[in-house]
């Protein structure tokens, strides 16, 4: 039995608008507003190191999860923690909501770095106010500044991740926001959200496959056909809005040529080329965002499984301006469900007779 | 500048039929497949007895939060660590959802009786398998058994709140779920939603003018009056899909009728009574499901700010239930935004011109 008259949305919300946004245009490029003058970006960059500090209880919470404990469960569980110790946490304001961002903005790379060495038996690095974003988070993840290029590589690719419109994580985030519940709430739900292999955990699965074809020195392409042949889903491929290349990918491809041929690893840019030759010819699908992340990330030394957790520490940055957004002129987001199930009114009999 | 020519959702996706479901169907009263079985019922009250037990790590958890922590941001948290401890954490099949879900609702009742007796300086009680899942709960929170009154209250709250097809809260599981994420970031994603003002936390909002009324010895009415006057918003009243009555608003206030003769607290109904025909009058409002939940919930003898925690006790079922339709069949929910901002492309200037 179908129950409303009203028309259906496809699948997923499929190509339905949900919102209006001044915050991202997908169109190829991106463009926020505008670029901020030399001054605010001063400030920005002056407001972010003096929130480089995390509660020691946090750190405390970090010490004592579970061995092996994944670090996307690990990073929502820390920040929904956050939302208990946030100095305005009962202020829901612009202004407050700004200050949290910035706070989280800061605190989500220091999480990530920090388990991160908790994990492997060592210290949590002390942060350096001095400091870019990039570099300071490739201090406290590996004891030591970064190079130049390593810097400015993982700058980039923050930048390419930032935002991008109304994606799963950023939706998850306006929806709970959108009951007037708080920025740690909306942030908690995208990192959950972002988690999905469907959606952050993509760059991790096309590092699987790489380190797979590497180990079993394999053909690039042979394998993928494998994987074809058996029906696997080989990700980095294709996108729910783009039809043609993703504007990401082709930044973030030219950053992984340089990066691996720049480390004499030149061997996972190759074998990346050729997969996306392959499935270009093939399946018509163009590489998306998450594609070239893979071997990037790879190449910086960071481990596959704060791929996703690096997403966040990017991403957290369009959650936040889109929970604001959605707090400035707010609507609760309560679609309609189309009941299929049995016919109403069901017979109803007691306990005793079922 | 607007950019989508495809046509745009009313905001907040009001009227937006964006899934099919077999769970509930709302008209008036709620279809839920079929009525268990006596057998069905015997195993699934035997499973969520035997799930009745909280990891250590959890009680400590809770013992080191900051004192006065929101409940609500204490239950997403601790929801959000037992991802880390699930013993199927790794495993999202059918089977482990169903099992993750029964699991959940015994340990959200669990966490959430143990919180309210740890901020208390009390100790945390032990679950009693030979209870009813109500029972349980009041035993976990108040040291002692309840009166049969009071349980079977408590049991007919749960049900009445145990689904809505797609409130907000739901919705947000679902969106967090269609990225194959797990089923602790997808219930995760539905308590921070619940937390708002505008989905879980009017209950609390009703028992605060319920309370500042019988502070100040004031005419039930003329303070409603006063308030409208103030153009305050009266929490309890409309609802986005109910233009008739609630009827689970219905229910609820004979539970609550009875509930407050028979503690010889009749003063709570008496007063929400005169309320609900004012606003009726005034404003032709229907009194929603948490109207006569606040004064139920506080003649049981519940503090305000668990109302909305106990909502999620209930909710966790709707929920659960929620996210394993969604991955039965799933699609990503990725809908898009119109973006309103300035136009495109931009004068890009660099820093130094800036």
């Amino acid at each position: 039995m179908s129950s409303l008259t009203m028309p259906h949305a496809p699948k997923g919300l499929e190509g339905v608008v949900a919102t209006t946004s001044r915050i991202c245009y997908i169109d190829g490029e991106e463009g926020k507003g505008s670029l901020p003058t030399k001054a605010q970006l001063k400030d920005l960059q002056e407001r972010l190191a003096a929130e480089r500090k995390l509660d020691p209880a946090i750190i405390d919470m970090l010490r004592s999860f579970p061995k092996g404990a994944m670090p996307m469960d690990v990073l929502r569980t820390a920040v929904s923690a956050l939302g208990l110790y946030d100095p305005e946490q009962k202020k829901g304001d612009h202004a407050a909501n700004v200050s949290k961002s910035i706070r989280l903005t800061s605190q989500i790379a220091m999480i990530v770095a920090a388990y991160d060495r908790l994990r492997k038996g060592k210290n949590v690095v002390k942060p350096d106010a001095s400091l870019s974003h990039a570099a300071n988070f490739l201090l406290m993840l590996n004891g030591e500044p970064p190079s130049q290029t390593a810097e400015r590589a993982l700058d980039i690719a923050l930048i390419l991740h930032a935002d991008h419109e109304l994606n799963a994580s950023t939706f998850a985030a306006r929806v709970t926001a959108a009951t007037l519940s708080d920025m740690h709430s909306a942030i908690t739900s995208a990192i959950g959200t972002l988690k999905g292999p469907l959606h952050g955990g993509a760059n991790e699965a096309v590092f699987h496959i790489l380190e797979d074809i590497d180990a079993r020195k394999a053909d690039p392409t042979e394998y993928v056909r494998g994987m074809l042949a058996q029906k696997k889903k080989i990700s980095g491929f294709g996108h729910r809005v783009y039809h043609t290349e993703d504007p990401r990918a082709t930044h973030l491809r030219k950053m992984s040529e340089d990066l691996c041929k720049s480390s004499g690893q030149s061997k996972w840019f190759e074998m990346s080329r050729k997969i996306e030759q392959f499935i270009k010819a093939e399946k018509k699908l163009n590489a998306n965002v998450d594609f070239y992340s893979a071997s990037t990330y790879h190449v910086l030394g960071i481990d596959v499984d704060l791929f996703t957790p690096i997403f966040a520490v990017s991403r957290i940055s369009g959650w936040s301006a889109h929970v604001i957004e959605q707090l400035d002129d707010n609507r609760l987001i309560r679609p309609r469900a189309d009941y299929v199930g049995p016919s109403y009114p069901q017979h109803w009999a007691p306990i005793d007779k079922r």
